[in-house]
């Protein structure tokens, strides 16, 4: 059977270190279902900055699209961070979401049970949270335009974004949604903030529509708002939840911490046709990078993500997560999350024990 | 001396529950310091709906200006869910701070000693909160222009919203944030989304420009994601938060979780020239609207910043402080705080021994 080829975006900070420790773990787990994957490299975000002076170089663009799926470890670092914002790492993530279309961003929040104790949240509130928010990422606010800087009436500067949306754009992401739902606990929640924004009333129209095709799926609206404060106050309330980029960009970051670390969270962008881009929900930690102390199991996670619902191969999915799993119940534990009674390892030496597990 | 004019807005909902109560504690607090008031009453929201057709009448615009501050208890309800959204109980509130400029929403959470166990965080994380958002209230994407419906390129029919902020905007809400912080722990951190958006470039700049003239305060910057995130993660870092808009919409009610309960959460917006506008931070609760179940502390709690920011007697201000503290010293708690322990009381039986309290 033919190789899957995967693009392989390590960008900046630790993410050498994790994808490197992730391409040996999947590698083992492909091995034991005879599948193979055939790795190109590219360079994206500050490292391709350094390298060509461009956070996304057309080179990588071409070796994405051509590839069956992306996996993306991480990027941005304090070095880049003076350069003017057009000229950023995260316009390269952003450039290579637009470019493939990943108009789906799909963020699990779960709360692994072994690790219900490192959440902010009491055990009894997160214990058992099981969320799936799917982000519109290639619209919204994000895109919109017009944006830039000019200058109003009165003669002041200004600084302006458009946060648009059309229907079909949001049909599309209310579809992924709807069917997330139906195969999971059939509830769906959906975020805006209609009571003050029109490109919010529009969203909520249209999702009121589709939701006509899928009858068997409980809808509910909340205002973004109070959506902040429910998935603290009753987090379990949620199933999938869909929102437009920005609110998907704050709701799901809240809700990586209900899980105490974003270490274990993957993402998923698919875009339906092309290639996906499967990363880990962490940044690039610049702080640690380069000591071998980062945790690899989010980027594990996302190659398992990326090989469901992208490369459709599920066996392989399924040993990772397994992998990940018994690592936690061997009480393995990276820095982040390390605490008395838990072993400490390293990012690589647990990247071993992985591929020795899957 | 002179009454202070107050314009009291109920509301829909708890509203009139909970300021029946706080008047009479606010006018109890007042006997003992010399002060007195003098009540206007006037509708807004679903109740001005039901009346007028019109959620805020001009009448009521009218005795807000004419007034030293203005007092607002809660709007909506199910009731009116279903107007058009220009129609709704929300136009009324967002067209009075517009009205009364009063750009500058203080949302102080503040974790009180007596209940960092009803928080859904850990009583490690929550105990000794003490935050101070500042949330600009009348720009942004909540008042830009255009907005409003259409269609693009493709014929696609879009919603649509600007956000959008000037110079000078940006340069008065960052002031106010800033001599809030210089009277606090004199640490301001500015919420923003630089990193994608430019009306976010434009504000961190102002920021920036604008800290030169408070060089005792130790400013920091945050994207709103990551703010999310750390406000669960470590709320403690916090002591003043300035930020836009919707941001600020979004950030305070998750940091009102902190506290575990929105029944004790104040809020005031300020205008620096005419009357503020000080609410509480919860809605209308339909649900339990005219069963004296309310809680109206945080309606209590917000007639004592309009004693402090507006009308400077700050002495009734502490008294009403006092007097809530107290009553959650004895134990008094109504039916959203009860626990087994704690003595449950009706909102009217709370106001009353408020009264006895200051
Ligand atoms: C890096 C940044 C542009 C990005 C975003 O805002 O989408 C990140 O926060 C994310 O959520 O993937
Ligand atoms: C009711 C609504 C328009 C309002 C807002 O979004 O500002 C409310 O959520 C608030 O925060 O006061």
């Amino acid at each position: 059977c033919k190789a899957h080829k995967v693009a392989v975006l390590p960008g900046d900070g630790i993410g050498p270190e994790i994808m490197d420790a992730a391409l040996k773990v999947l590698t083992a787990a492909g091995r034991k279902e005879g599948e193979t994957f055939e790795f190109k490299h590219a360079l994206i975000g500050g490292a391709a900055i350094d390298a060509t002076g461009n956070p996304l170089p057309e080179e990588t663009l071409d070796i994405c699209k051509a590839s069956d799926s992306v996996l993306l470890a991480a990027i941005g670092g304090y070095k880049w961070d003076t350069l003017p914002a057009a000229q950023r790492p995260e316009r390269g993530l952003l450039g290579l979401r637009a470019g493939l279309n990943a108009f789906a961003n799909l963020r699990p929040a779960i709360v692994p049970r072994q690790l219900a104790d490192s959440s902010p949240l009491k055990k009894e509130i997160v214990e058992g949270v099981d969320i799936l928010i799917v982000r519109e990422l290639v619209g919204g606010i994000y895109f919109g335009q017009p944006r830039g800087f000019g200058t109003n009436e009165k003669g002041d500067r200004i600084g302006f974004n458009t946060d648009v949306y059309s229907e079909p754009e949001v049909e599309r992401i209310a579809r992924v949604a709807f069917e997330a739902a139906q195969k999971r606990q059939k509830r769906l929640c959906s975020v805006e903030k209609s009571n003050v924004l029109e490109v919010s009333q529009l969203w909520k129209e249209v999702v009121i529509r589709v939701a006509k095709d899928y009858p068997d799926v409980e809808l509910s609206h909340m205002y973004i708002d109070n959506a902040a404060m429910q998935l603290l106050r009753n987090p379990k309330y949620f199933d999938v939840v869909v929102t437009g980029n920005i609110f998907g960009d704050i709701l799901s970051d809240e809700a990586s911490m209900l899980a105490g670390s974003l270490g274990m969270l993957p993402s998923a962008s698919i875009s339906g046709s092309g290639p996906g881009i499967f990363e880990p929900v962490h940044g690039s930690a610049p702080d640690i990078a380069g000591q071998d102390l980062a945790n690899p199991m989010a980027m594990v996670m996302s190659a398992a993500m990326m090989c469901r619902y992208d490369l459709k191969i599920p066996k392989v999915a399924d040993r990772l997560e397994a992998a990940v799993d018994q690592a936690l119940d061997q009480g393995l534990r990276t820095k982040d999350l390390w605490k008395e009674g838990t072993t400490l390892v390293k990012c690589s030496e647990l990247g071993n024990k992985l591929v020795e597990l899957v």
